[in-house]
């Protein structure tokens, strides 16, 4: 039997081992240490794996070298968007450990995710394909860069504003981290020569994924203790962020008083009323509807190991414990 | 008599519109009014000048549809550059305006470069050249983005550390603001088509360009008023940045107390000390001297107007009052 997870588990192995050697210590080597400090601390490396899975589910013969730069890449974005989102959030923690600002300080912080950014284009121009399909991934990479902009804008515009609705949530989200993925299957999609159905159909897959993925990551936030999530549980609350959970709690007249949130208990009391008013359960409603949506996009794409691994990956963002 | 002039500033007007058409003030409207906010306040846009002549210089009749993109998408990468630094210096105004941190916020700051950034490559992906050229180009430019963050890493790193060499700054500024430069130089050559040797000219070129750019912006930092410079005046001296002046000058026993040189009458101290140490006679010697160095090194390329200009233009970097 075909075990996805074993092949999924090689696959981040192969981009842990590019992360490595495509970051080297070299002058002036602080800064180098600050822009790997994130990536060596971890991380699922579902972006990157997607990138591969998408790349193979079109074309399963295609040669891993011919898409791993891509793939770190889009790692490497990911990573920045999170050394300067911390920043922008003063979160202390990641992945247990301090946040490259809080260890470094506030101008290093800046610099390491602005060394990382650019490193990510860097690499992207070694891939081993047709230019004018490194053209096409350097549109759709710098163009879900802008969007993850636009979404990190947003999302700090939220905060703390009662009146976003659900449909605002969605976009600010679908640009946030959606996007990202998306770019990620596209990027996978073209490499492999795909045909111009392909490539949107991935697109569409990876956005459905990404907005999935990130309610999930909404729902783990309130439900995960600081052990298991590598960050202090209920930030979004302290930070006042609109999620789909708290836009559906307000709705059916949860009271919330945000700026008190900061005792463990308090943070229990919070979740306790958003899981009574069924706030939880109904964003992880939607997350499985959007995700189901978005699979039926790529139904029709020829079954293969890699597309069925694609499949199972994205049910496990949405069920997964961290 | 060709003027060379008119040609620089024609230029400039085809670069000024390119930018006001790239940005456009699409949702959330708010970043892209904080993205464009420091390119609407001008700029000599020197860089994407010489990215059009070194074209030009080597293939005078190529279309500037041909090499507009990525004349922009240079002077993006440099805005973007400029916003996150005045966060890093705490700088409030620049180009006789608030910096968009000081106007925006932190996080917007942050954003609104990180968008500049994303922005600079997607435009970068409109090029109209063999693919493998654009490429090409994508390589150049993310390296030179990579060298800024560690020219700027270096830069915070030597304030007020009086042991930094001469050669250290060279390497520093080298970094910091030569490279984009001499990326903008070899960029122009590669969509000519040119020759490695000429592309090679071009890019060495453009790093004697730059450091000698630099030193003459040291300069002006010191004895340019406000009015005239648009951001205040020694800056460099209030930070501790460790220029060629200083160093120069903490060599020849000049005594300067950083950290109280805030009033005007000091400032004007300090400079005095500076000038009658030969410090800043000095500084222009050397930047005269690797710009000689640079301009030997594209003097087998084809005479032209374009080849022209380019020498006339870094002559005028160096000669500049603001």
């Amino acid at each position: 039997m075909h075990d996805w997870k074993v092949s999924v588990q090689e696959k981040k192995r192969l981009i842990d081992g590019a992360l490595d050697e495509l970051i080297p210590l070299v002058f002036p080597e602080e800064l180098y240490r600050a822009a790997r400090y994130l990536i060596e601390a971890g991380g699922k490396r579902l972006r990157p794996i997607v990138v591969l899975l998408s790349a193979r589910a079109l074309q399963p013969n295609i040669e891993i070298e011919q898409i791993l730069p891509a793939a770190a890449a889009v790692e490497l974005v990911h990573n920045f968007t999170l050394v300067h989102d911390d920043i922008m959030d003063a979160d202390e923690t990641r992945r247990s450990i301090e946040t490259v600002h809080t260890k470094w300080g506030l101008s290093e912080g800046i610099l390491a995710g602005d060394a990382l950014y650019a490193k990510a284009f860097e690499i992207l121009s070694y891939t081993l394909a047709k230019p004018e399909n490194v053209t096409k991934c350097l549109r759709i990479l710098s163009k879900a860069c802008l969007h993850v902009c636009e979404g990190q804008w947003l999302d700090i515009t939220f905060e703390n504003d009662r009146r976003i609705s659900e449909a605002q949530y969605l976009e600010m989200v679908q640009k946030k981290t959606a996007s990202l993925y998306a770019a990620a299957l596209a990027m996978g999609g073209i490499l492999a020569d795909g045909i111009e159905d392909e490539i949107q159909a991935m697109w569409e897959f990876g956005l459905a994924m990404g907005i999935a993925f990130q309610i999930r990551d909404d729902v783990l936030d309130l439900i995960t203790p600081y052990d298991v999530l590598g960050k202090d549980r209920g930030s979004d609350l302290v930070e006042g962020k609109m999620t789909l959970i708290m836009i559906h709690g307000l709705r059916h007249g949860v009271k919330l008083n945000l700026s008190e949130l900061t005792a463990e208990r308090e943070i229990d009391e919070a979740v306790k009323t958003l899981e009574d008013a069924g706030s939880i359960a109904y964003a992880m409603e939607k997350a499985h509807e959007i995700l189901d949506s978005g699979k039926s996009k790529i139904a029709s794409l020829t079954d293969s190991e890699a597309k069925e691994e694609l499949l199972k990956l994205a049910e496990y963002m949405i069920s997964r414990t961290y």
